[in-house]
């Protein structure tokens, strides 16, 4: 069979055909703006669906149905958008739209995350695995989880909200405003923000050098590393350590088979997945008693979206 | 149909029959020791299933199964014993033994927490809920989690040790050696702590009396504070917070219907269960979005070790 995905950002609406194996038959984007009107991206999908599907000249009984991620909050059992981040999308019921446009397939929806760690369970580096907790280290800090074979969503798919869990009493404020969460210790804005506190202290370190003439980018802070700098190092270091007690904490309830890193960070594989996989070695409840959890980077990578919105349909479609 | 529930303990194995109500119509205990070796446990436990089966007068064909519950890691799937506290049973193959003793009947064994929280979920505080988390709040904090109807164990049902998140970093020591983990600050143990802190620092305080009149006893805490003593009070209004903390991350993952909590604690209602809701409602990620959790006591108060092993059958057995 194939699956239509479809990978909905606030600057793209991207679709693709996917194979049983994950492979990506067929692409189309269109372009899309932060402000456009709700029901004027609703059409937008339901246009792309059928044209991606008309000129891959599949038959329309070979495919098992359109899978949908979002970057927000999404009621998956009903089929309902409560809101997006940079999408005009709030408390839309995209399924039942997208059927009244005419999509007659089965249509699934849910969190972009959650299509994330689909998509690397089934044809991704957790390829086969039943029990994968990925992380999405990015501007915030995202979380998807399969349980047994299952999208773990909560009720209303209101949960698997792990970049808000408490791990530092009165700690570091979070993008949600309270204090102390995963998200403000352990995405890219705040390894950003424990690098530039650290240039403070040690203005004469290389990753200081390479942030005035490169900007606060990330990578400065990998390259400095990668030369030597101490600096750098240490707040790798500490960045590990913060991104290794959330990951300790999701190990200790899910106990997966495959705890797996996305987001550009995780491509700085050799300084930052090993010292990762020490940490969650050392630090999981039980580790004499059970297997080693493997901590590994995503696989799938720019079509990963696409991937996991079929991986979707895959799931769910029965 | 009728379902065998047995509640493993360092010093007694509890047995009942109880009904699809999740009512105790039988039930029969024998005393054991922490010394007693495993191979004469599991034969105490196969004459008490087939005494309590035989006294009862129940035929054969009414008993669904038997479930049990034991107060340590059990690898559900494999039937097998990994370790208990204060029982001597170290990687036991349970199952199997049982049934070389004669037991014939379909045989589910499992964490005490997690049978807890089934007998919460199918006849307990939040009956006919799928998605329920509990803590028991005693010597450890232990958790049991239920997900879309189905008991979360993880990877070798090595999961669901809620009590081991981080949630300070550097913070106060666990049992298990590491620090700042949930246990640390929302066990009963980590309670009385926390109030021998505060009588330091209040010697005058009416609590500190009862403490000299009784011994370190959880409930002089709660007579303080119900006698108007400021100190008791906030003392319980800061521990309050620490079993928040976690719950709400709990929350957060899971977005249960229904946050229990278990263990003597749960007894002081007024004092405790109400000021937990308000901190629970007011710090869950998409509060505003998302139905109320309830927040309730664990009802299944003396046989809710014998009906929670009983309700292990009712969700495994086919």
């Amino acid at each position: 069979m194939y699956y239509v995905g479809i990978d909905v950002g606030g600057m793209s609406l991207k679709a693709g055909i996917v194979d049983d194996e994950g492979k990506v038959l067929f692409k189309k984007a269109v372009k899309t703006t932060p402000g456009r009107a709700g029901e004027l991206i609703v059409g937008d999908l339901a246009q792309l669906i059928k044209d991606i599907i008309s000129e891959s000249k599949i038959s329309e009984k070979e495919i098992a149905g359109v899978g949908m991620g979002f970057p927000g909050s999404v009621w998956d059992e009903k089929g309902v958008v409560r809101y997006c981040c940079n999408i005009n999308l709030v408390d839309i019921p995209m399924v039942k739209m997208l059927k009244e446009k005419g999509i007659n397939y089965p249509i699934f929806i849910s969190n972009d995350a959650n299509c994330a760690v689909l998509g690397e369970a089934y044809v991704g580096a957790a390829k086969g695995a039943k029990n994968v907790v990925l992380i999405t280290i990015g501007t915030g800090l995202g979380t998807g989880i399969f349980v047994d074979g299952v999208l773990l969503t909560g009720n209303r798919s209101a949960g698997a909200e792990g970049g808000h869990m408490q791990i530092n009493i009165g700690g570091a404020k979070c993008g949600c405003d309270k204090k102390g969460h995963y998200e403000a210790y352990a995405s890219a804005t705040a390894l950003l923000r424990q690098a530039k506190e650290a240039c403070e202290k040690h203005p004469d370190s290389l990753m200081n050098d390479l942030f005035k003439k490169h900007g606060y980018e990330g990578y400065c802070i990998f390259n400095a590393a990668e030369q030597g700098d101490e600096t750098a190092k240490k707040v790798i270091a500490k960045f590990v350590k913060y991104v290794g007690m959330g990951a300790v904490s999701l190990c200790n309830l899910f106990y997966p088979e495959y705890f797996l890193i996305g987001g550009g960070i995780a491509n700085n594989g050799p300084l930052f997945i090993p010292q990762l996989q020490r940490y969650i070695s050392r630090n999981v409840y039980g580790n004499k008693y059970n297997p080693k959890i493997k901590v590994q980077a995503a696989k799938l990578l720019n079509d990963a979206g696409i991937i996991g919105a079929a991986c979707l349909v895959m799931n769910r479609a029965k």
